[in-house]
């Protein structure tokens, strides 16, 4: 789908401020990139006011969205996540494509949006017409966050991109979150064996539909090669994913524009096999019954501990468990026939 | 602690059929085995008398409790469980070790207990008179067999059991019930490389403390060797574990009691540096506050899930989602206002 937002015939149609939801969702649809940005503000503002506005947009964007390829990457700091984003979305653009680039930084409460929020870290795709980069929402919840990307790639997809491209840091949770909304899972590593793995944790190598070792330039070819192998080997042993692809192992120089061809191949390979099973399509209802119960549960936590008679009491039977004066199941017993009736 | 069950003039002084909590209570601490089968049989029951009585002589046993080694062992069907249970629970009652041997298995609802079930299955144990097997709890779920499971090992410790072993099948959800009611977490696998895995879940290789290939016997010893020279490059791949703990590779034969006390020594190891290190104690207060909140959030799933507007909405809701007319954020939404007051 071209990009409609630099049609000046399209552009004058439309209104320079949308007020109403049909207004964003006709623009979203016709890829109107500031309509799309503005209606990102939304999602990810605070206010009720907008909140009301960004659920209508996001009900009405469903019918047109799902069709784009969502890929989440992640690496170790130093790993060189931009310059590899960078280099794919390149090559992704150049085959015709529209990518967009998102990500769930957790700590962005704090720095504003770390990953990404500096777009000079990506000059090129930052003027790449055919690429559009969002920092990641800032949020007081990995929850909150996590919801406000998810509802971002629809908004996203309605607009017609391609490919969209979810970052993330590998340090735990916040990997859990994009696995749950992407359908290809990709882990950077750095060349060298062994012990290049010490920022990532356990389990995130688990999750990785295809491993990539960067940086596979210079005096670090043979070191490349050799970690190739080492984890081709170590992956073998373990069992098959669900989704019955057997993850792979390549490499790549961002920096030098090499393998990210064959990277890109892998993807679409991936996509193909998981088409063709059906197990796409299956993962894809699991990840909405997923957000659905994990939305209910998120917001039925919140309400008891905000109940004030177990907000009075949490902490003191909490130190009753940990000091073993009480069982958890009591503990938890105790607490919960503060808020519910009794049976 | 020796077994009490045995000495005549203590089971002279108790009353035959324990009616208070009271009674179970100083029974199970000195170790009658009769006395805290039958407390078992209470935590077990689901009438609500009984579930009282058995709350009561839980909360009466915590002081008691908190002693024992406890250990998980997992690994596919025909990797030889039983056999190794046996093998190594002589070893451990031959060092004077009382020890239970509990499971877990949440496919018991259909067979009444098919771990452990069929007591013939471990003769020299049932036999062993420092030595208690229970099966694997009946339920409708697993957190309920889970929740049955981590109560009878409090009253197993206060009965004063050195080592309490948990046994479960590798085949996903019920190892991460045991992963997170024991200190240390011992897989079972088969010689031969690379596709012994097959029948375990990734991510139970994940949390293994110790990987130990059985069937190291007979034509199968080389291929043991390799198996574990291999698992050990593979491991080594992998980011160390919060623990500290660097996992371990072993082989034994159960079958011709091989390299048990071997495996033994491993064990002890794990839990000297772990209790050096505070980790263990850390890993028992977390635990603690994962069933605390764990079986909160049960009971506020199925209060919920119970709310008639909820239970008469849930399954349009959910068709409404996978069907993508409504987003699973909406969805949840949706649900949540019939249930909880308006904000």
């Amino acid at each position: 789908m071209a990009n409609q937002s630099i049609n000046p015939n399209l552009r004058a149609k439309r209104k320079a401020h949308p007020r109403k939801a049909e207004d964003y969702v006709a623009g979203i649809v016709q890829g109107n990139r500031v309509v799309l940005s503005k209606a990102i503000t939304l999602v990810e503002s605070t206010l009720p006011k907008h909140q009301a506005l960004a659920q209508d947009i996001i009900e009405q964007c469903l019918p047109y969205a799902g069709k784009a390829r969502r890929i989440g990457i992640t690496g170790s700091p130093g790993v060189g996540k931009s310059t590899f984003i960078e280099a794919l979305g390149q090559q992704l653009t150049s085959l015709g494509q529209q990518i967009a680039i998102l990500a769930i930084d957790p700590s962005s409460q704090v720095s504003k949006g770390s990953i990404l929020g500096d777009k000079t870290r990506m000059i090129e795709l930052a003027a790449n017409e055919r690429a559009f980069v969002r920092p990641s929402p800032a949020g007081t919840t990995l929850g909150g966050v996590a919801r406000k990307t998810r509802e971002t790639i629809i908004l996203c997809e309605a607009a017609g991109f391609d490919t969209i491209i979810i970052e993330t840091v590998g340090v735990g949770q916040s990997e859990i979150a994009v696995h749950s909304m992407v359908d290809c899972f990709l882990l950077l590593l750095l060349p060298g064996a062994g012990d290049e793995l010490q920022g990532i944790k356990r389990g995130i190598v688990e999750m990785a539909d295809i491993l990539c070792i960067n940086k596979a330039d210079g005096n670090r070819v043979a070191l490349a090669k050799r970690a190739r192998q080492e984890y081709r080997n170590a992956l073998h042993l373990f069992p098959p994913k669900t989704s019955g692809w057997t993850p792979k192992v390549l490499s790549c120089s961002a920096l030098e524009k090499q393998g990210i061809d064959d990277l890109w191949e892998t993807v679409v390979a991936y996509f193909e096999q998981t088409t063709t099973s059906a197990y796409l399509a299956q993962k894809r209802a699991e990840q909405s019954k997923f957000w659905l119960q994990e939305t209910i549960d998120a917001a039925l936590r919140d309400w008891f501990m905000q109940q004030p008679q177990v907000a009075a009491q949490l902490a003191d039977i909490e130190q009753a468990v940990l000091a073993r004066k009480i069982s958890s199941f009591k503990g938890a017993d105790l607490l919960l026939q503060l808020a519910l009736e009794p049976k």
